[in-house]
């Protein structure tokens, strides 16, 4: 059984930050040591740490390692803030920590972000059905390898499923990186939760089947109006959800919500290496999307259940201490 | 430059029905040699060759070698017809050549197909407007290859572009085969269309950025009322194509046409081996979804451009000659 603990997901070492390469999963199980801030900045970069929690939680750690070794701070901030565009977790972690940028600082935001997966986990449960086993659709990884430990709307899934609400768990291979079908599935294997992996394409027509009852992603960046920038392929879900009247509800932590953007036309979408999706030929591969707060049924921060008007409701969710 | 001549993509020679090994495109260009009906349907079940026009040709190729071999033609017209449930062209071109399973009855068969293509084109074309070229979003492979030479919904995007209509092909990617990054891309590439693949979760983000003028498919299966059977993923599609206002448009031959299946609830949908979707963790992996005719704009066979109500436009499709 694959060791999903907080600390195997990424720690802070008084020489480096190490982390669970998400890139190799679920073949194998190796762990990758960064010396600087700018080698957690490329391993941010290159994918073996993503999800929008846990990468906030590996640039903290970075950011206390550079302070530890005496690195420029501000530079330090600079690399590891540039190393994606779309989570604002990211700078959010950064901004938390530059004040005190020390190691036990940096493992306290790490394990208050875990402790926001588990409240959300407890917020979501009203969600689900009492007395039935929901059949919940996911997309792209929002485990504990995306947060830090526990996770986001799988952590919600977790949450339900010990409940025994949840019967059995759609998972959205999600193309091109498959972090459905390598992480996600590897995650719920290891929980020993009922799930199927499918092409990101299948999720509708399962819809329409009758197969699905609820859908739950995590997020990127939330808007202050509700928008949400999420792995790409979210939107078309939440657009086949609302078709079939299927709850879409999304799972995130208040570190994901940045009320600086009024919508969502006011996030970055990073556009990743068309190689990601073929090496031959012309591609374009936009890493994220947009659902509109229109579509969104519900988003549980560990603050509670907000729904709409998410203007007001958010607002409230951001000054919960 | 590839040869996409129909005789290329499937032929009948003296002992064998020889085609080209769609599933090595587009890294490798190897004919494939099929010495009986049993090693036809074995080529269509293995999709050696796939798309529901192509598939008819080439079981008519198989049913014709059986006579000539001296085959039991009941138990070769079984194996053929067995080779994949969805696609009606199978059974329709089996039928068509009963009465008469010479090598010249199934070439002209061969041709008709890919002079419905062409009429398709011409059809089409009224679709885009004249004077400005259209951003075309494909799912899977619909081209030559699909259909035995020209294409059925590529075939249209190919006259729309000779015709200056067509500005820019966007190509789902199509999982799990990758019919779209392999083959789809491979025939537009050979053509001089310009092109983009997108993963499949990408097509509705695109929609919302305002990049996407229609949306093209094909079909391997249209019942009676309109409502398309077509490659896991069109159903998806068709939503965000509605919701985005779009013109989501089928085109297909009237081979395609089941007039015996009242809607698309009658129309099996192959579950093929999971495998091809992960080989490590549960899946489910059904090949084909259902659009209901509400969705679709319009259906284009060679007859013309057909709108709802279906069930006339159809029933007046399938009559003429």
């Amino acid at each position: 059984m694959p060791d999903l603990t907080p600390e195997r997901i990424v720690r802070l070492e008084p020489d480096a930050v190490v982390l669970l390469d998400q890139r190799r999963l679920p073949a194998e199980e190796i762990e990758l040591r960064c010396a600087s801030a700018a080698e957690v900045a490329e391993a941010i970069r290159t994918l073996a740490i993503r999800g929008a929690p846990a990468i906030g939680v590996a640039a903290a750690y970075g950011l206390a390692l550079a302070a530890s070794r005496g690195e420029d701070l501000d530079a330090a901030y600079d690399v590891l803030a540039a190393a994606r565009p779309t989570a604002v977790n990211l700078r959010w972690a950064l901004d938390e920590l530059r004040d005190d940028p020390t190691p036990a600082h940096a493992r306290a935001l790490h394990d208050e972000e875990v402790a926001r997966c588990r409240a959300m986990g407890r917020h979501a449960l009203g969600l689900f059905p009492a007395g039935s086993g929901a059949r919940v659709l996911t997309h792209c990884n929002t485990g504990g390898l995306a947060t830090g430990g526990y996770g986001s709307a799988l952590g919600a899934v977790r949450a339900a499923w010990e409940a025994g609400r949840v019967e059995h768990v759609w998972v959205d291979e999600t193309r091109p990186l498959l972090q459905g079908a390598r992480l996600t599935a590897w995650e719920l294997d290891a929980l020993g939760i009922p799930f199927s992996v499918i092409v990101d394409g299948a999720a509708a027509a399962l819809m329409a089947a009758g197969e699905v009852d609820s859908v739950l992603t995590g997020a990127d960046r939330i808007a202050a109006n509700g928008d949400v920038a999420n792995k790409v392929g979210t939107y078309g879900l939440a657009l086949a959800a609302m078709h079939h009247d299927l709850p879409f509800v999304v799972v995130a932590p208040t570190s994901t919500l940045d009320l600086g953007a009024a919508a969502g036309a006011d996030i970055p979408i990073e556009e990743r290496d068309p190689e990601e999706v073929t090496d031959r030929f012309a591609a374009r591969n936009p890493a994220f999307d947009v659902t509109p707060a229109a579509l969104v049924t519900a988003i549980v921060t560990e603050a509670g259940v907000h729904r709409a008007p998410y203007e007001s409701s958010l607002a409230i969710a951001a000054r919960t201490p």
